[in-house]
């Protein structure tokens, strides 16, 4: 059995949204499934002294017409968030909470969390929104609610942000396979030259 | 007649170098040329508080190893310098001063310049190295030596310089294209469909 491919992303990354709605098919047209790592780009900046694209002189400005310009070249719909970068602990506690019970919905959530955020203008902030985003998903809303609060999930989810950091992961989009790092939405080529060719 | 596509590029960035085999194929592709522009990064930075990739942490490990892997996607040769990044004003000045004479021919010299530092191993902060390199590209090797401290040829490269901070160019490699920022190697194939559609 090949590995799984390893994704890891943050809920207020753009470029971890359009991966998301591709990566699981990449992967599997060449036999592989993905482990979804949702993380906390707040708590890895802390350590790698790394700081959200908006922030950085020009770059934050090119950012934001590169981030649009993708989500056209990916057909995605996309409306740029009002409020950007997000804290997104609550979206991705939810998410966490979710893989324990059904991994391959949790992927759904995810990225119905992120249409939510980057698409549709709500404010996965609010975990009544993301609980109702669980909802849609087939998630029990109440349940969803009190799981934002729940001491597991925040330990799963600082346990996932750990993970990360002890492999290095600095942003969001990441992708590992068989240990080799792919960073960023503009590497989807390369993952899947990678996992069809074994490495070049 | 359109307009030419805009190339800014140092030439310590092994980006730059990738994208310097092909850049003039693909504008030429859909009737474009294009103008290129040596910078200096550092000066760059110092405005924009931006900094050489290997100086940040796990970003820098990462590049090496995504530059390494690019340079195989690309087919190109490359050997990582043992110096690296270096000043470039010599390599610049020199390519500045072979576009007064020559513009195609100076695109000739710039790949070259960069086939020496990024495959040959060549150390071309030596106005001794990049003259021989002037040389084998046709260009007299005594007037280039001159014309490292000429002051005009100083000049030149100030004015584009300044040019690209005035355009908001924040990093190498970058493109221009009617007014469109394109940024990295990783969007040559926005900088392709670009061209092909007239945007999307």
């Amino acid at each position: 059995m090949p590995t799984p491919v390893d994704f890891y992303y943050d809920f207020s990354s753009p470029y971890g949204y359009f991966a998301s709605t591709r990566i699981d098919a990449i992967a599997a047209k060449h036999g592989r499934t993905v482990n979804w790592h949702p993380i906390l780009l707040g708590a890895v900046f802390k350590v790698t002294g790394g700081a959200p694209l908006p922030s950085l002189p020009l770059k934050g400005d090119y950012a934001r017409v590169d981030i649009a310009r993708c989500a056209r070249a990916f057909g995605l719909p996309f409306n740029f968030p009002p409020k950007f970068p997000i804290p997104t602990q609550v979206a991705a506690r939810m998410n966490v909470w979710a893989q324990g019970l059904d991994a391959e919905r949790a992927k759904t959530l995810a990225r119905a969390l992120y249409r939510a955020y980057f698409a549709e203008n709500r404010d996965i902030t609010d975990p009544e929104v993301c609980a109702d985003v669980a909802a849609a998903c087939d998630f029990d809303r109440a349940k969803a609610v009190v799981a934002i609060n729940d001491q597991a999930v925040k330990d799963k989810l600082r346990l996932e942000v750990d993970g990360a950091i002890a492999r290095n992961v600095f942003g969001s989009l990441y992708v590992l396979i068989d240990g080799e790092p792919f960073w960023g939405a503009d590497r989807l080529d390369h993952v899947e030259r990678w996992l069809a060719t074994g490495g070049w």
